[in-house]
């Protein structure tokens, strides 16, 4: 079981410039979530949420067209913080996004109106929470530079050579599907490159499995 | 002749909470900049430009590839304001963009580091950062979801549509360049597209110039 108080004081740098009511407050209003691999914990159709602090296991954060599309912001790891899903907090985050769990997973969450209170009247939170948007407002934008500028060959082979390093291995089980959502494409378009790639030399395709030769 | 103070109680909402002494420090460290059409304000390879406060014309803020590619993330009109030139304040703003007038235009440039000191110890200015940057994370998304989800032909009708709304004029004097520029595409592609537009009867296009029959 986690402690809520130490996983606050670990993850949120403002947590020790609140006064007790605040950190009690705090703990009170934020709830410790489990999620199984493929859950969805925040849609776009979703009511509030709240702000999602992960404590174990991935994440992953879209957005989607009615057509089923889909295209990856970022990921969240072990500790990190997603205010995205806080948005009915702020009049100006119009844009919702999707949030699902990439793994069985666990999170807090704290309640959105807690934290709109809170940086109301708290510097240090207000503070944080600039950096956090501002950091995403350069992920976001570097992603619209991969998905504007580079072919999809290029972004397709710089994802499978990324997953190769985070995971350490030159077998990769992954979907052409899950390929597709990560890079805002349809299956039958990755289908199709890799297909050429195996062609080429440059991968093996199997069902579910994708082994790199030489990329 | 602008009376600078006067514009900052009209734009920054911030401003009334200022001290008199932070006001002055404002006024002194701020200043109004005249641009030529097509002339450059800031670039990612500039030196930190400062926070754009617009007083006549009209401004674009795109983000450009190695290969001369771009693509529009927004505009700036009169009196809108800009922060992403004043990156450089800020840790957590890593991904640097340009900024160009589209028209002959004028601005008031306030200094990076005179923000971010009003920043740090004013929750006001804090707190209209934070509104701000929320802001251009939310028309970022919608922009990727424009590139990401939408054919190329759908982008460049409604964008013709909207310039025509926006202008009041089914004849518009714009280049496939500028096209292609807004839509992070290429001159070619969009020649292209529109040649098979005018095939189909839907506009006229001359030299400079696309007129709208029947889009």
């Amino acid at each position: 079981m986690f402690n809520k108080e130490y996983v606050f004081e670990e993850i949120l740098p403002f947590f020790k410039n609140l006064n007790e009511e605040e950190k009690n407050e705090l703990i009170s209003k934020s709830s410790v979530t489990k999620y199984e691999k493929g859950e969805i914990v925040h849609s776009k159709n979703s009511t509030c949420t709240g702000l999602l602090l992960t404590l174990s296991g991935n994440f992953r954060v879209f957005i989607s067209a009615p057509s089923g599309r889909q295209i990856t912001l970022f990921k969240l790891y072990d500790r990190d913080v997603c205010m995205l899903s806080a948005s009915c907090a702020f009049a100006n985050l119009t844009y919702d996004v999707n949030l699902e769990a990439q793994t069985k997973a666990e999170a807090i969450i704290i309640d959105s109106s807690l934290l709109k209170k809170l940086a109301s009247s708290n510097f240090q939170v207000m503070n944080y929470l600039l950096n956090l948007t501002q950091d995403k407002l350069s992920e976001v934008m570097y992603v619209l530079e991969q998905a504007t500028f580079f072919s999809l060959d290029e972004r397709i082979t710089n994802y499978l050579l990324e997953q190769s390093r985070f995971l350490d291995s030159s077998i990769l089980y992954i979907t052409h599907e899950s390929i597709a959502n990560e890079l805002g494409s349809s299956r039958e378009v990755i289908s199709r490159i890799l297909k050429r790639f195996e062609k080429d030399g440059k991968i093996h395709v199997s069902r579910g499995k994708i082994e790199i030769i030489n990329l």
